[in-house]
């Protein structure tokens, strides 16, 4: 089947285009789609890219996704549009797993998973199709609230700017693993080398002092305190 | 005191630009300079965001900083430098503090603390400087390893880009507190609202398997494990 024939299926393999095209430590490049998914959905803050006036801005902001775009809030994206509706982004979502701490300080970095999705991204104007990326949007931060809290009016929905971004133009990288001086001249040092990881964890979660005494936070907050941010450790 | 008489000294104030003027949760910014540095401090992996051929990219880097520059590694940036040595970058730090969870979706958030810097990056030539940058970048992320880890030689630094950013024009967007809807018709709901908080710690060092059995972390590195990151709770 030839999947550029259903837009609602892109190809599991990548492109690889001139902004998608790994230039160096080709080694942490992935060309799986499902990379990009995974790393997508162990987050919720992405940083979006746009130039403004001829300067890039980097704004953090929270998405949601289905099969094929991205969904976003991006008030300055959207001035970004409003000047030029052809204009492209950057939306990177990088999650940091820890250090790596080499035998030499050339040798040190960073184990991270990062993906970024190049693309004109599209106002969502339609009402229908402005709710759906919502809830898409509010069950990636947050799963079980868009059941459980109060939905957007017509009014709050209208004060609400929402972008689809095709997720058809992305590439990944990931880097894991222990330092890469392990065997050269410099593991004769006797000098410690490994990893140092860095964990995020859901906190406990804090009520609203407003908040009449006894109010018990709902199942899907309270089983969500402990719990392990950013997916399975690789 | 003119302060822009002595250049190792930035004011207190941060500057409004065009590019740093808060429009939007105007209550969010913050002008203080120190606001900056604890952001800053509080993090290694920035966001920087260069314009390539008229598109935007944002990639993650690792940072350090001294008292009015950010030296950063950009091997992307140095080819947006390539083509236009006065192309405008953008360097953004984002802290995720937690979700707020509040009565209506349309009220949810993210408690974070951002900080944007713009401006024009320099590229480090000068053996001496670039040595320097690195030892700031080296022990901003990893305090205690310039003293420890082999330094670079004379080749690997000439493999190294590094570039220096000024932090005159910078701004700091941060985001704390309860959901906002406490008071208002949707307090009455019954629905539990609250924050959700995410806080990354360091775990315990994960030695490289090529090293000789017995090789014990240095304190610096020891300390560091189970320490939590990203400063502390505001």
């Amino acid at each position: 089947m030839d999947q550029r024939s259903d837009p609602s299926v892109l190809p599991a393999e990548l492109p690889v285009t001139d902004r998608t095209r790994h230039r160096r430590l080709r080694e942490q490049g992935s060309l799986e789609r499902a990379d990009l998914e995974a790393i997508l959905d162990a987050g919720f803050v992405c940083h979006l890219g746009v130039v403004v006036d001829g300067h890039p801005m980097v704004v953090p902001t929270v998405y949601g996704r289905d099969d094929t775009q991205l969904f976003l809030h991006g008030s300055v994206a959207g001035r970004s549009l409003a000047a030029d509706p052809e204009a492209s982004v950057c939306v990177t979502v990088t999650h940091v797993d820890g250090l790596i701490l080499a035998r030499s300080v050339f040798e040190h970095g960073v184990n991270y998973r990062s993906a970024m999705i190049h693309g004109v991204p599209r106002k969502v104007t339609d009402p229908e199709e402005k709710l759906r990326g919502l809830r898409l949007l509010t069950e990636h931060v947050t799963p079980g609230q868009w059941d459980y809290a109060r939905r957007p009016s017509r009014k709050e929905l209208a004060a609400t700017t929402l972008l689809a971004l095709s997720l058809a133009e992305a590439s990944v990288k990931i880097s894991a693993g222990p330092p890469g001086d392990g065997e050269g001249p410099d593991a004769e040092r006797g000098i410690w080398a490994g990893n140092l990881p860095l964990v995020s964890r859901w906190g406990t979660p804090v009520p609203d002092p407003l908040l009449p005494a006894g109010t018990a936070p709902p199942p899907h907050i309270e089983r969500r305190g402990g719990a392990r941010h950013a997916g399975a450790p690789r």
